[in-house]
């Protein structure tokens, strides 16, 4: 068995648990969140737990290339799979609001939610102006996360364009270098769903 | 004259309503709390009580099996008949939200809000997948909660497949085996509302 | 010149205001709230305050039959005219929220916004069930308050079926026999007014 | 170098941070806020700065008169310009909203966002009724700000009529002659934009 994560690495992953549930975005215990140890370990956090009140009990240590105890997030083949591919990430989040949900599902069949011409574009690192495309890759949901996290490498890679993306029906993932890195592009990409969101509702009074 | 409320059930249900009020799902006094204390009684709020500062002196004890005094909310009714049908009810939560109440007057002729494909399905107990359908029945309201009781019962039965329903321009009741699963159920539920109030939103703008 | 207002009646208007600000229902400065003192004078906010952090220097004691002093919120004679007209208003609460904005522009021809069958009626002092129609009065807006008072005293007299009034592009006013239901008038009003707009907007999708 | 800023300076800005992060409007990082110091010299955060959480350290003191150091926010020029065009102004403050963001987008080929009627005109200097109309001049985006800062300047003027405008698909600027002042023009601002866009919105209900 593994010790158990630094109280750091805890402490990094309540505090966005905090953020995250006083803005609504990890309603019913929803959402899991994950830090990285070091080259070989991640810390995350256990299914079920609240997560505006997540405590040292409540996060794991795993190790990237063994089997996943009992107990962890359903979702932590995904999480894991994302540090096994590039190693430049430190954190990933895992948030459920209304704006990911419902546009995941709009444009499930589309493979992106597309956003131009948003200053926001520059919270997401790489890029340096808003005259620009930023393509969220929309991604089928699975219960078999193996298998999901599979698919969704094979397509985002080392160098994923955007840090993040959408499960469909099911939320939005992002992370980056670190945990206000990830925080950041939650928080970046959250803004630009909320604003498209809400241009599609404009749609029908401009006809 | 029955004893108080044992003090560890006034504070789950305080709790939950501190909660609910940071949320506004309870305004203007709004919505109803209850905890099983045994196989025979209950506690339960009192009416007209701010269900943000719930105190000792705002919640009784009522026996399953006696009629209801005076000063208790008066849906209590439907929060006893819920612990009497199905022994393994622990606590019933009842607040009032924007969304559980427009879509409850929208869809109270079908019966029942439907949802298709949420991951936010297996927040409520017995799904497994999101590959699922979850049917929130709707009631039609009733000042005689006493009648209104016995319709919802003889639906809903001792395993009712979701935990929770709705009473048209009124609310959304909810319960579970312990006052945080019904708090589950209760963001759960509401989660699903948001999300599927705004795709009927959004239908305007996509033909 | 009138000696300060009581302690707790500056206190309920305190208490009030920081709800109201945490809601968002009081920006930029807006709103003004006031509390009976005794038969001939209230306690009213003084105009230009953070009506999140009043204190007691922010409050002024006002004559119900005597010139308004400089000061004073410029929206005075609007409670002044209640707590004449009406003996058994003790607080009347005014706040600035965007379904009351909206609504009262979308409603001003009507001259009331109305609603029907939602069980928040019955937060409303007088309406015992949902099977009932609350026709919230809208006035015109204007500078001149005292001209205005007279137009809205004419019309509500001393047994105004609903406690409450909005105000064309302006706000809402709500007001009980106490801060207490004062406040749950304000709420259960906003509650109403956020459904009504809430199915304002859904019916571009129901043809 | 110039001389940290005064602590009261920071300060004011600090707490304008933390009631635009209780708000949600300055997400991921976004936003930046400047004080005027003396005629010559303003405190102005710096970039990738948690708008929540404002420390001495964050913020800088520049000088109107020469050149911008590294580290500071890229939106400085129009921050600096502001402050040169007029000597009255002595607080600048940007947030991110939905409102403004989507708004701005709307109507960036009409070069103003227009509200005509509402009483929150009021919360604007220099308004004294509603029977006015308000203009929010919007801009288009730019990354070079010296470029954009000639730009907005050569419009808004000495005298501004309103006091505060929108640059396209980035975010609302509002500015007054202190940092209470200016707070209120965002909130007064950003108020008048979000009942704008629900009226937008309710347009598709109303043929």
């Amino acid at each position: 068995m593994l010790p158990p994560p630094p109280a750091a690495a805890v402490e990094e992953i309540a505090a966005f648990g905090r953020f995250a549930a006083s803005r609504g975005w990890v309603p019913a215990t929803a959402g899991n969140f994950s830090r990285r140890i070091d080259a070989r370990h991640v810390a995350v956090t256990r299914s079920g737990v609240d997560k505006g009140a997540i405590g040292a009990a409540d996060v794991a240590t795993l190790a990237l290339d063994a089997p996943i105890p009992a107990g962890i997030s359903a979702e932590a083949p995904l999480h894991l799979a994302r540090y096994r591919t590039d190693p430049a990430i430190g954190a990933v989040f895992h948030v459920h609001t209304v704006a990911a949900t419902v546009l995941s599902r709009l444009d499930e069949r589309a493979g992106a939610v597309r956003t131009e011409g948003y200053e926001m574009h520059k919270a997401l690192a790489g890029y340096a102006s808003h005259e620009s495309v930023v393509e969220i890759p929309v991604f089928r949901n699975d219960q078999d996360t193996v298998a999901l996290a599979d698919e969704i490498e094979a397509r985002l890679g080392r160098d994923a364009r955007v840090p993040g993306f959408l499960l469909a029906g099911h939320g939005l993932y992002a992370w980056g270098a670190n945990a206000a890195e990830a925080r950041r592009h939650v928080e970046g990409l959250e803004f630009l769903l909320a604003c498209h969101l809400e241009e599609r509702r404009l749609r029908c009074t401009q006809h």
